[in-house]
């Protein structure tokens, strides 16, 4: 596909990790600062054509790292993520860095403070040294990332330069954020593991934010996926009104689950056969270890749960169009020219909304909470697809065409863990035509450290199935 | 008390109202552009002892007044608060108006953009033309408003300014926003109705919010009030996943409550005795009309909701605090010297506390909401005081002296409604030492317009008590 990137093979695929260096600081054959170079000679040889960054600023990552590996040596790291480098989606203020949204009317928007995350990563020792591509305001207009395995392709959004970084080794783990799929699409197009946590597990601090809104993990192994989590929860809590994510200080240990919903959603209907096939061989392998599957026709209440979500996507756009909607028109007013069509078009259909569409809106997702939590007593968790076969191709919008409306892929297999506010994990358990396509993981809300238990008992338990 | 200012006689005092106005408007005797300048006579013959503003745009509200007396003229409002001045707290942007939120960090910011809230009241024709004082950042620090009633003492805060404007005539309602206590304490002050709505009641749009920040209404008729609010609500609906004000188009008629629930809260204990025997006297009016009155002694249910709100202010600033931090952080460290020690004084305490101590001031709020909930089968409503006793002195911080700890008053009757995310209702029934003292009266989450109806049978057929 106009690539000279070799294919996708989940099987081969080692992407850079952290948790396994921590040895190596502590016996002082790695540093920080050594893995932090190692980092920025990949940025280098790849960010040309895989453009996952908006900024880098190799000066602070430098003396953040130095002063990381200063603590390893005194034997005195602050936590098991001293000296990890993190990259930051450039939706999140950096007080180092600009924040520039994917959004012409932000550029060179600078507001000089941090996150409540981020803050939590510095003072978890992290390695804060870059922003990632999103796109724009964290909807659907791309920016200039490509996916890692095929520059034809998109990498997902909105979170893309996150996910791509962590595929193509530039870092170990990157910060991303969900209000529809944006987190679990993009790692699962691009190979990798990914929280989105319980709405509301990790404190948002500023950025203002919509009901939906979480920010999330991507990573190249559970461990490190969990780890960057707890810290940040840690230390700065849940987003306010919420518990937040709360679970071991260190990744859970695997945990077997006896029953699993397997759940279509609205995306089931429209998936190509080669993904339905190697999903069926994922599936296979599950069985084949004695656990049982149900599908819809097992019980009521998923039928109920299944047409409760069928609608997902509708109602989680519903939602956040008319939550996103006076702040956006702001935006367009004061920067004429400056915001995309795309999201335009977007705003204008918010602004067709009354508060009762919007009221039904929540009420549809209410009711489909309601059927999640009646799974409890029924499966350990629900498994799915976290997104609709490999990435789609992207070459960009052509003038004099009408906007294609989902450039960074579709959200269907998202929907349902963004409306559930349900903590999800993919898994890069699939290739498909030498691509990467995720395995999803559903727990229910605050069962984040159970989900990603079963989540790690299954990727380490099923071969990764090519199609 | 240092005034010149007459005793304040809730039984002769006529503030101004607007629903009364527009019958006028319809035969032509009046016009809105002549009932603004009405309001600018009053502000310039009062507003330099009260204080009530900080911006005032006349230039902007006479053109909404003459549009508004076109659409009034030609038979065509655009709803029944088309010409209505409103006044808005300053925490709210307003595109045509800087919002400088009573911090000196904030001074000429201009974001211009409408709040949601001021978009809706815009869309309904009403007059925005001036931004009253705020304590600062919406905290305790207050500005430089004085109580109507009284210049040597406190309007109340954080809604200063929108509280003393509505008392003194020059706005017949304004906006005010209350965390912990900072519409219906200034409302009580002053001699106002207000509303402060079930938690998410009304759209806050752009404004960065916690978990129990609400817009509300000040005015001085409870009709204006009700008006006010779901002309907003029907156009921007409630906060971002909460259902919102839902209620009748017009005022709701009075409802007669068959029994309330005394709640004495943790202010009995310090309330003066002039204050208690007036609230005694207004309750003795509501037992000689056939309502039952039940207190802790009456039932395990209410002793329970007693104790839950016990520690409600504790457990109102811990939740605020923490979900302030961040944000606070960053303007205190960006603007060194332009942030008040009392301010800092709050974020050293929130910088002080673990996530662990959010979740539990979270547990003990949800806890309290539902000893709340258990009061429905019980009684109608709940009455109690809406301030403790008349405002009190106030002169300023004194340079060497420890710092005040609540200059603005002490929000002790106003906690419970704030963590319980309950509608209440202040109303103008008291004075205490010829100052008002409201009454108030709290419903169940989402029974604004039923505790409107009965807080309006209450304003309708108790005669109010000097003490």
């Amino acid at each position: 596909m106009g690539s000279a990137t070799p294919p996708y093979d989940p099987r081969q695929f080692e992407g850079l990790t952290f948790h396994d260096a921590t040895a190596r600081f502590r016996a002082g054959s790695d540093t920080p600062s050594a893995y932090l170079e190692r980092c920025l000679a990949t940025i280098a040889r790849r960010e040309p054509v895989v453009r996952a960054f908006v900024t880098v600023n190799e000066e602070i990552a430098r003396a953040a790292a130095a002063a990381s590996t200063a603590r390893w040596q005194a034997g005195a790291p602050v936590s098991p993520i001293d000296g990890m480098p993190v990259a930051i989606k450039d939706l999140l203020e950096t007080k180092d860095m600009p924040t520039q949204m994917g959004c012409e009317a932000f550029a060179g928007n600078f507001p000089k403070r941090d996150n409540a995350a981020v803050w939590a990563l510095r003072q978890a020792g992290a390695v804060i040294f870059g922003k990632t591509v999103t796109a724009e305001l964290g909807g659907s207009h791309p920016g200039p990332t490509t996916n890692p395995f095929d520059p034809a392709r998109t990498p997902g959004g909105s979170s893309s330069g996150s996910a791509a970084a962590v595929a193509a080794g530039m870092v170990p783990s990157a910060i991303g954020t969900q209000v529809g799929g944006s987190i679990i699409r993009p790692a699962a197009y691009c190979g990798n593991y990914a929280l989105k946590p319980t709405q509301g597990g990790i404190n948002r601090g500023e950025r203002q934010a919509t009901s939906m809104s979480t920010h999330g993990v991507h990573a190249n192994s559970i461990e490190d996926m969990w780890q960057v989590a707890i810290e940040i929860a840690a230390r700065a809590g849940g987003d306010r009104g919420c518990l937040g994510l709360i679970g071991p200080a260190s990744p859970p240990a695997p945990v077997r689950p006896e029953r699993l919903v397997v759940l279509e959603t609205e995306g089931w209907a429209d998936l190509d056969s080669a993904s339905k096939a190697t999903f069926a061989a994922v599936l296979a392998q599950l069985e084949a270890s004695g656990i049982a599957l149900l599908r819809r026709a097992d019980h009521p209440f998923i039928e109920a749960l299944e047409r409760a979500v069928a609608n997902g996507r509708a109602v989680c756009g519903a939602v956040t169009a008319w939550e996103n909607r006076w702040g956006q028109r702001g935006i367009v007013d004061l920067n004429p020219g400056k915001v995309s069509q795309r999201a335009i078009a977007g705003l204008l259909k918010a602004e067709a909304m009354s508060p009762d569409d919007y009221r039904v809106a929540l009420m549809e997702r209410d009711a489909a909470q309601l059927r999640h939590r009646a799974m409890a007593p029924i499966a350990d968790a629900v498994i799915t697809l976290a997104c609709p076969g490999p990435a789609p191709l992207w070459s960009g919008d052509r003038p004099g065409e009408p906007i294609a409306p989902r450039p960074t892929g579709d959200f269907v297999f998202n929907a349902p863990s963004s409306m559930l506010f349900a903590p999800a994990v993919t898994m890069p358990l699939m290739s498909v035509g030498g691509l990467p396509v995720g395995v999803q993981v559903m727990g229910q809300m605050h069962e984040d450290a159970r989900t990603t238990a079963i989540a790690r008992w299954i990727a380490g338990n099923v071969k990764p199935v090519l199609g």
